[in-house]
């Protein structure tokens, strides 16, 4: 999305992406786009597809123990998301970048970023065969994901890596299987949290909480099906079941680095910031951080101005400390996590459920759930 | 409030209690009083001087780091809250049963209760020159305090107590000085929290966060003048000063008791729950137990009819719940508190910050947290 909106603007950029096309194009990974997302793809000429074939919600469901409460985007905040795998994002936002003849270098690896306190930073990689390459730039933009290579240089020049681990984690199933329901069902139960979303029509993606060192072979089919149910069927839905096609652990973490940039090198998305799943920010972070980033690039560039440069990573925090918070909340809201003693986890199990009957039963709880989940304006990258 | 609640219907009450008259209508302790206690007092006919005497609120300020946002109350719900000393509704309440020959046995301990699961249970009872007696009734209400001995009968007898600790306490000041503002002031800061409040023109009640085990020793005027000043003084605000006539440390726990009642007996107020400070709720809370208590007693009394005597637990525990998380809330966005390391409290301190932010700069939030502050409606006490 940045190389895109770079080229938008006139600036010339190279995406160098360890992968190949194919991998990036089938890893399914986040699947909930935020109004801005879906407002900054339909804007920058790459929303056809999504327009087509994404479903739209307008809504979810927070299920209490079988009982089951609506949060109407529409009404709260007049926004909307869409289910749409990341991996589709991808699809079309390469395919633009190909067809505009955009430099994207797959299967090629970044082993060294240097002289990134220098005007003129540059970029070791190696390609599959072996090959290695410098690419000397005016910006580089560390975009490489939560193992990030670029931010080391930050972190190890005195940025401040945050953190926070969280007690529990979550067992994530495809299923071939009809949709359970019309619109993403957040269930909470004695037994733990469990998540029904979708795919597609005919695919589903099932997630429950586990604990942080559960291996998929401890959760056999029977035992995710009698746990779904358990957890998520309501007075208005049953879990549909279906082949299971793919088992996976998520662990859940939050770090924040701070500053996300150092002399001409930037980070964003993951690079710079990982959310737990529960908000389903991910995607949407990384997408406000490069239309936080891209118009100061193109002013830098074109007209030598760094002074707006100079200011993205204050600019992108405040986002990136709402989200975090929007997506610990909902975390700590949902799961059932063990206290000290059998008496303090009683005490925080029946006050998180106080606490989700106070949001879900009110207009200003539904509606702060609401505003946080589709998502606060982005950055506007409307030419300077 | 309970005694004078069922003498209105014309059911006889007793009331021991151990301290001398003087000392439980001198004692300073809770000093706001929802709107549903307001209209309680109003209504019963002891609101006359609340209604001259009493500070009205229509709003709070929250400053973060020196910046103030104000929570409109009048705005969000139409409701107020009032600046009124716990002691001084006790003087009207006294007053009120003495003047309607209500049997108050002050400077008389209750040492046990006995039979409480017939009908006829016994309260063995000592008074301060040591005669003991025992008091027969048809029903028996521990309404003592967060010691409560009646709880034990209850907690003994398969009752759970679920419990939360917090990490902080409260360092509490009197102080002879003009009023700071004129709405109270919860101040957040990385240093720690402050509360800037007020009892009369010329009476503050000031709070700064300590540690749970400092002593009063350890502050010393100048570091509670600096802290003070570093913590609430804002754009708009400086911490006036004054004589500090008071100083004590007030610590913060949670607990519930449930059930709150077992045959004959039933608890109310602190005895079955204690919520920290933040929020202002103890005195409240107790209020709406009784609320939820005096007409299932008098309908036993009245018409032998004990079916809604029966539901009291389950009718109350929802709100005491619903106000422990409002507390907790309050207390966990408020407070800093140290994690296990250097980054994972830096994480929590900023999440937190972004949370408050989220929370003052937006309708919802001020909303949420007005109505919360203002209180749920009380359980309706028109006879039956
Ligand atoms: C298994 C999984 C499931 C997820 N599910 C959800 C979800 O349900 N909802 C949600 O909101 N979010 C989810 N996320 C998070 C979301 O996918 C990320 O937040 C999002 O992908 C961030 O985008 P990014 O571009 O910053 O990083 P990435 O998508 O990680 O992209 C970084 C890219 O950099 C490449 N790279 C890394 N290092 C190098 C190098 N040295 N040289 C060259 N290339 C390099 C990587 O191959 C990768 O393609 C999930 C993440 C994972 C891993
Ligand atoms: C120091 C302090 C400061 C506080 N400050 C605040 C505040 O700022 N805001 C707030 O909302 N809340 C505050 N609270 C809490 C609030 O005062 C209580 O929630 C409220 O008093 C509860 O009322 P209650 O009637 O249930 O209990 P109590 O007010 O404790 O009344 C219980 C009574 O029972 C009597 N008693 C106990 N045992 C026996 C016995 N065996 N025989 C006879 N009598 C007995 C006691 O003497 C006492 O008078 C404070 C509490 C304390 C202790």
């Amino acid at each position: 999305m940045l190389s895109h909106l770079l080229h938008l603007e006139g600036v010339e950029s190279v995406v160098i992406e360890k992968q190949s096309r194919e991998e990036v194009e089938s890893t399914v990974r986040a699947g909930i786009l935020e109004q801005g997302t879906i407002d900054l793809l339909r804007k920058t000429g790459v929303g056809e597809r999504l327009d087509r074939e994404a479903e739209i919600d307008e809504g979810i469901s927070i299920s209490i123990a079988g009982e089951s409460h609506r949060i109407d985007f529409a009404k709260y905040t007049g926004k909307q998301v869409a289910v749409y795998p990341q991996h589709e994002v991808l699809i079309d936002l390469i395919a633009k970048r190909l067809s505009d003849d955009g430099e994207l270098w797959f299967d090629t690896e970044v082993v060294s970023i240097a002289d990134h306190e220098s005007d003129n930073p540059k970029v070791h990689y190696r390609t599959a065969d072996g090959t290695e390459g410098v690419l000397s730039a005016d910006f580089v933009v560390g975009a490489d994901g939560s193992k990030s290579l670029a931010r080391k240089l930050i972190t190890d020049d005195g940025g401040l890596r945050m953190k926070h681990e969280y007690p529990f984690a979550w067992f994530g199933i495809m299923v071939n299987a009809p949709q359970t329901a019309p619109e993403l069902i957040y269930a909470t139960h004695p037994e733990g949290f469990a998540l029904i979303s979708t795919r597609s029509e005919n695919v589903q993606r099932y997630y429950l909480q586990c604990n942080p060192d559960d291996t998929p072979d401890m959760w056999s089919d029977d035992r995710i099906w009698e746990q779904l149910h358990l957890r998520a069927d309501s007075d208005t839905v049953t879990v549909s079941e279906g082949e299971i096609t793919d088992k996976a652990v998520l662990r859940f973490r939050s770090a924040v680095t701070d500053p996300m940039q150092r002399g001409r090198l930037f980070i964003a998305g993951d690079a710079a910031h990982t959310v737990p799943p529960t908000g389903a920010k991910g995607l949407n972070l990384a997408m406000a951080d490069v239309c936080a980033l891209a118009p100061s690039l193109v002013r830098a560039v074109k007209k030598s101005d760094t002074s707006l440069l100079d200011t993205y990573s204050e600019r992108a925090l405040p986002r990136v400390w709402k989200t975090q918070h929007f997506s610990y909340w909902m975390s700590s809201m949902l799961h059932s996590v063990p206290a000290e003693n059998e008496m303090s986890t009683l005490f925080q199990t029946n006050r998180r459920l106080a606490e989700l009957s106070t949001v879900v039963t009110s207009d200003a709880g539904r509606q702060l759930l609401a505003q946080q989940y589709v998502g606060w304006d982005f950055p506007s990258i409307e030419a300077l």
